[in-house]
């Protein structure tokens, strides 16, 4: 019985949950795309095979796949996935997914939000992408909210104490949300995610496809304890931003009043589209493309907590090893799983563009 | 974690459970095919939306729908109805979908056997169809035993304690197996479903589009009674079906060497496709033909037990009511609920054709 509910979570006493909470699953869509992807997107599904394999260790792992992929992802897959069918475009679950909410009574709901293939600079069309957040809330009988503020999942962050950090390039924005206010907007963040204290940076990282998303820019690793993506060239166009977010976020305070400590995560070095890679991929109108030499939005901060654990992305950078040092420092308890996670990349987002974590009841 | 098991159910202590047992939930899906309904498939939709409605007041209804139908049946079903993305190719989810089995632990598991359509008689392809049980598994997170017997599930009845009611017909026939003997076919039922004693009779009843299936001749009601379709008319085809049938059940012995009790249920007189409807269905090749003056194979066996229940097909002919009368004093504590099944027999099954029980855990 996944019924919709005409109120608000807020009013009902449910709020959305920290990543590192406790999970009760995680769930990806195997892509298949040869427009985004090179190789027929064969390399990328190897690494998805990768991805949901290590997930698994630790949570059960749902994986959405389309009709036609349905067989081979199922062979491909490690046994203990579970595997179901389910059409979409793109296949970015963190921003088509439903965003699972929690209640003290340990009951689950979830909130389908409008999506717009990020303010239409993505792929068309995007129908069956805005349905994928119901599907799964149909498929796990959890009853939803409809919300029709245009947002994905990758523009939120929250430390599941009442704090959102979001960017106002990916919601205030003429090409999701021309007829709402910032303060429109807010109440409906407040109504939705039963928040306190909204922290507005400005953009996401430099050249993010999904328009300014906060989840390759920064994140909460534990309350009061946020991750930033950084750079020190000051010829880099993320500098200026990641410079930015750092002065905002180091004199914002967080929904208990609590400063807030923060973590440079230093890039990786610039990652091009190498001209094999581009060459493998099918041009097709209507689709961003994806030219030799173009920047791929590379960061450390696009890593996902599973349980115990944390899937880490890494690129054959010398940060590769530092950044998963600090991590260890921080969460000596979790343990941090390595991903090279090149192919993903390709597709303009990494690991935490692809999952979608589901808390336990 | 839907596992594929190696073993079978007989070792592994599972059985097929009666379908008069408890019920976790109903398994539907929503039809859609122009080519074998009238009136773009929309009167058999509104007959579903009336299906799933009386089956949801006594049982969790679990609807399978195709990526173009999803929006609409999500729309015109009931709320508390769960509606699922799933591609097939016709739609009878009793004959494609999991035969699914318990033990004494409250385990659930399902068989997941070979569909061809119907000795490949039906509609082409049929590949989709031949995927629905296990995606079906996939998401009940239930494990899965294959078999590669070519079987429908429209072709087994069970009195869920040991007896198997099947034809040679929908079986032992060379379009489904054509190199497995009679012998073999008993030893894979055995494994698969667990059962002690199988009674073979010879043909379904007249005109069965899927090829001589038990569920539109007999049925156990309860452990030592069963309900055949029946007539007094000797000119009638199904006359001789019904008799020899009839022949068979009096002199067979169930598992535990019960006689049984057969209880008549004369069919409706016969029903033929009018021309309106027939004008009113796309006429493709490779889809039997429905043409005008095509008598239905219409049949009070295919209803269907749901929780404290039985849903009942009916045609507007005087035996309604006299059929369900006998069905009451058999079964006063469960409530008869009555559709009128014009728009559903049209496609060449009834009730029990579009349901598919899961047993309660």
């Amino acid at each position: 019985m996944a019924l919709t509910i005409q109120t608000t979570p807020k009013k009902d006493g449910f709020r959305m949950p920290a990543e590192f909470e406790s999970h009760k699953s995680t769930w990806l869509m195997w892509p298949d795309r040869t427009d985004i992807y090179p190789y027929g997107a064969k390399a990328v599904q190897k690494s998805y095979v990768e991805l949901a394999a290590i997930i698994s260790k630790f949570e059960q792992v749902n994986v959405c796949v389309s009709k036609s992929q349905f067989q081979n992802a199922r062979v491909k897959l490690p046994e203990n996935v579970r595997v179901m069918e389910m059409s979409y475009d793109g296949g970015w679950i963190r921003d088509t997914g439903p965003t699972f909410l929690t209640n003290d009574k340990g009951t689950i709901r979830g909130v389908d939000w409008e999506f717009n293939s990020w303010g239409e600079q993505g792929y068309f069309p995007w129908d069956q992408d805005n349905l994928v957040a119901q599907k799964v809330l149909e498929i796990e009988n959890i009853d939803r909210y409809k919300c029709n503020l245009v947002l994905e999942g990758g523009s939120l962050n929250t430390d599941g104490q009442g704090t959102l950090l979001i960017t106002e390039e990916s919601v205030i924005n003429p090409n999701r949300n021309p007829s709402l206010s910032k303060f429109e907007i807010e109440e409906l963040l407040t109504q939705y995610l039963n928040v306190k204290k909204i922290i507005w940076l400005e953009k996401g990282i430099y050249l993010d496809e999904a328009g300014g998303h906060i989840d390759g820019l920064c994140c909460f690793l534990k309350p009061q304890v946020i991750a930033l993506t950084w750079t020190e060239d000051k010829n880099d166009p993320q500098y200026e931003i990641s410079r930015n977010a750092y002065d905002i976020l180091s004199h914002a305070k967080d929904s208990k009043g609590n400063k807030l400590e923060i973590v440079k995560m230093h890039q990786p070095d610039p990652c091009y589209i190498t001209k094999e890679e581009s060459a493998w991929i099918d041009h097709i109108e209507g689709t961003a493309p994806r030219d030799e030499g173009d920047r791929l939005p590379a960061t450390y901060i696009n890593f996902y907590f599973a349980n115990n654990s944390i899937i880490f992305p890494t690129f054959n950078d010398k940060f590769d090893k530092i950044n998963i040092e600090k991590l260890k420092e921080i969460y000596p308890e979790r343990q941090i799983m390595p991903i090279f996670s090149r192919s993903i990349l390709l597709g303009g987002g990494n690991i935490h563009c692809m999952t979608q974590q589901q808390p336990k009841a």
